[in-house]
């Protein structure tokens, strides 16, 4: 990973890594730099503060946030910076997600966090949305995100084939 | 107010008040101290920090957190103090404060919030639990909490005879 | 209104206007040039994807979609651009926007729409969203970002005011 | 399968198919002849604009439609056509499919979508609705539906029987 | 109204009437003839049998049924027939319908209710939908439901122009 | 009333009375004699205790409890009597009564509590269930009941009635 | 069981028997004759009239009635009995059960069912408020009940040995 | 364990013990004597009644309750007693625990439950809870919570560690 780092993203606890690991990986996809911390709103306050603040000056252009129940990780970084953050909900627990959904999601006027999908889906898009903004100032990625959108076709073409098998 | 001010009272918006109010008032009919403080997690992180962290040191012994939405504030709060924190969900918005119930309940663990009623009992409610904690090393407290207790014997009483009349 | 438009505001229904003007005038206030127009997912599919085609190539740098109930409006705009698509879900009808939330949100892998508040903050929280994916490309609109956020803390410090005021 | 083709049935993604097959298997008891395709409203929006468009003309009658998460398909298929749609809401998920059902069922006063139970039942019963709609100038499949609710009534039969000799 | 009777509209009790009132001047849009008729599924259960049973052979091609509450309605009419039963679920109540459109939605496989949106779309498109199944064997109303679906993009556009005057 | 009192009615709160109200008028409908008390399982545990544990050898024979938020009354009243207890939850608060239908319904085994219709049906069906109870040793009331039932249908028919002048 | 039956229990489909089970092995605990019937109110809606209208005449006291999904069967059976009807919802399905919650218990005005305990206590609550209806004219089964309850708190104390083994 | 019982542990079930167990696990590190006791609000209310009354005398200083379902136990035990009780709603059950959470959390003013999260967070946070009141009288266990509070910013350190191992 030799590219400039462009995107943080940051979970609340190691356990969310499995999960959010397919957000680095669609990131390698486009090529864009990212750089990976665990940290926590609640049990290492100081440390998102820092990491928030000074985003932007150390380069970085959008960030990822990922936490689980009473998941206040995404509005805690986006109360420090200005950069773009997107927010991955992140399933499980006794209420399976939606307090993380509501948590991340329900931001008060001013300070908001751009919520992806709860469930697996959530980390791949946070990294497309992350690559759809950073396009705007970069045209390779603008083709590159639009041959990406064409690879969805080929694999819905590819689920028909399958089925057309099945019928046979 | 001329008690020694035991209690801290935090509040993401002055919107909050209307509701938060019957806290301090339910304080001062047991004689603690409080203060009262609008302080978001989002709009003034800094603030919030330095609140949470100072707290102690300033003889504070409880703090009530009461938010809305993505309720951060009680998390925050919680994150900077080893205070007991005692959070009041904000009933409104969109979602009724469904929102606000599981953003200040569903802490991960090491960092608790004591979580009351959603609704109007909430903020008494919160009085009532600071009080209770208070009055552990204050015996005079303990006694006022006992007759309060009585009281809301009384109030069922006269809730049963107005429906007695009624039913004559 | 003499900005380069670069933001694109649709919504399903001319009914939701109010709620979304709100959007409009929070990018104003970034001097941000926008459009507005009502588009249905459903009533008006190929308005949908004639408008949603063309945006990168007029210019438009972001789109902000709001909608109620079976809310497809966001999904069907994303499927047709590379642009950052950001879904406001449209409070109301019998669930009170809960359907809006979902089928705004939970858009497959491949898809994103970055959903924001279900409530009233929504659509400010959009237009701010959009703001933070321009600046990444414009150092004045940095510097305005960075300006509106201590407005915020202004607003808590006028809200503390008024309520220490009241406990006079 | 040579009955001429009536009904075409399509899916969001190939990983639905376990579920929808229950819907080909009963139409296929009905002597209905049928197509599958898989369609994405986000992946391929002019595949189901292209399939819905013609699917009128091409001599279909009723159109199945089975999605999951923000199931935009159901909707998207009815806004370009005027046969009856059926939406099944499928299963799974973070949400267990309640996103499904909401986002096939709220659609908008103009552009119905006739959804179907939740759940392994949707798919057996989306077929039953579309022969019934089928049946309605079909004198020979109004008689294999009335045979049909006859052998409902021997399977819960079979059922008591089964209880009954567990009893003993 | 001298139209050949060919849908019928059941409602639990004529506190439903002015929600499903836009289903009958739908269909009368559509010049489609109509009976309504109030049964309760639980206070008049003999009724709905009778209702049900003989609607086919007094000619009837489409039965639409509204409920609230525990929403037994749909699911006890499409017990006695084999026309296809579109289902309303009447929003109100403590649950606010929710318990009607489950009520309505989640039968057993076998019985199908062709259930249309929570709110006062519902009984809009389930006339729309009714007409649909019947257009299938009259080509007239097709064309009638072509033309309608026109309209739709009217509305749009005038909601457009509405606001776009608001802009200015 | 000077019938026997066989029915014990107790609420949380007076403030239950105007929708518990109808219980007692439907009681009455049926000849059956009863009595009513605010006993609040919090505020006067003791109360609840004594009137539970002494109702069976004061000669009633149902009880019929009703409370809102955590409505625990039902649960306390049945720990103390092997009589039926029969449970309204109280609609109202900031969850609308789903709080209070989950706290009366979702008892443990061996301890029912007989659960009926959130909302104003609520206290009508509870008296009716009462009186089918009570009906279960007395062939009189077992006639009334017959009778009632047979004026639900009337009732259908009136509202029948004034759909079919409407349409007129 | 050579007891005179008293109480009927009738399930939607044979795969509900596993979980009814416990209320005839409850009842049976308790010496009361009961019969078992699997009746659709779905499937075999004329079979379920027959069924409830005659219970009356052929002795029974008491019907519990269980059903998952659109759970319509407990207010069918009660639509043609004045015979007091418990409500077993049974947990399945994707919605795990709330569906059949809100569909046997949001009864309206005139017809309860006596809803009890959605999960595996449910059968076993059923049946002790039917022996706690049964027993109102049945001075045996009432000290039946009484020692039953006695031997509920053998079981918690024999629980709370359990832990404090554990503990040592 | 040789310290002064502070802290009563109270549970519905000795089922709930593997999740309560790590309550009495994270009061033992923190050097807090505590008992046991499987009681239940429904099955043994006397002895509820007792525990609770007899707690302040005893020496107790905060109770610790754990339900799940209608989880009345942590209601019923605050009612008798001015001590802090901590609500733990016990997952699991048909509704996986969202009926103990608000059976747990909606008590009416008068009478506070601090509420913990739902999950397997909740009996550690309880426990957290119930130090940091004790610790208001005790600089000891003020230290202990503070060094306490280090190690959870540990635990995140190591779980980022493993994360950047990963990635290599």
């Amino acid at each position: 990973m030799t590219n400039k780092i462009e995107v943080g993203i940051v979970m609340g606890s190691d356990s969310d890594w499995p999960l959010v690991k397919s957000a680095a990986e669609t990131l390698e996809k486009f090529g864009l730099g990212y750089e990976v911390r665990v940290i926590s709103a609640h049990r290492t306050p100081e440390l998102a503060f820092e990491y928030a603040s000074s985003a932007a000056d150390r380069g970085l252009k959008v960030l990822i946030s990922a936490a689980g129940g009473a998941a206040h990780l995404g509005g805690v970084i986006a109360a420090h910076t200005i950069l773009p953050v997107i927010g991955i909900p992140v399933k499980g627990g006794a209420l399976n997600g939606i307090d993380a959904l509501l948590a991340t999601l329900q931001m008060p006027a001013g300070i908001p966090v751009a919520t992806v999908t709860l469930g697996s889906a959530g980390p791949v898009n946070a990294a497309i949305l992350a690559a759809q903004m950073i396009a705007l100032g970069n045209s390779e990625l603008t083709q590159t995100l639009v041959e990406f959108k064409e690879t969805l076709k080929e694999k819905v073409a590819n689920g028909n084939a399958r089925v057309q098998e099945d019928l046979k």
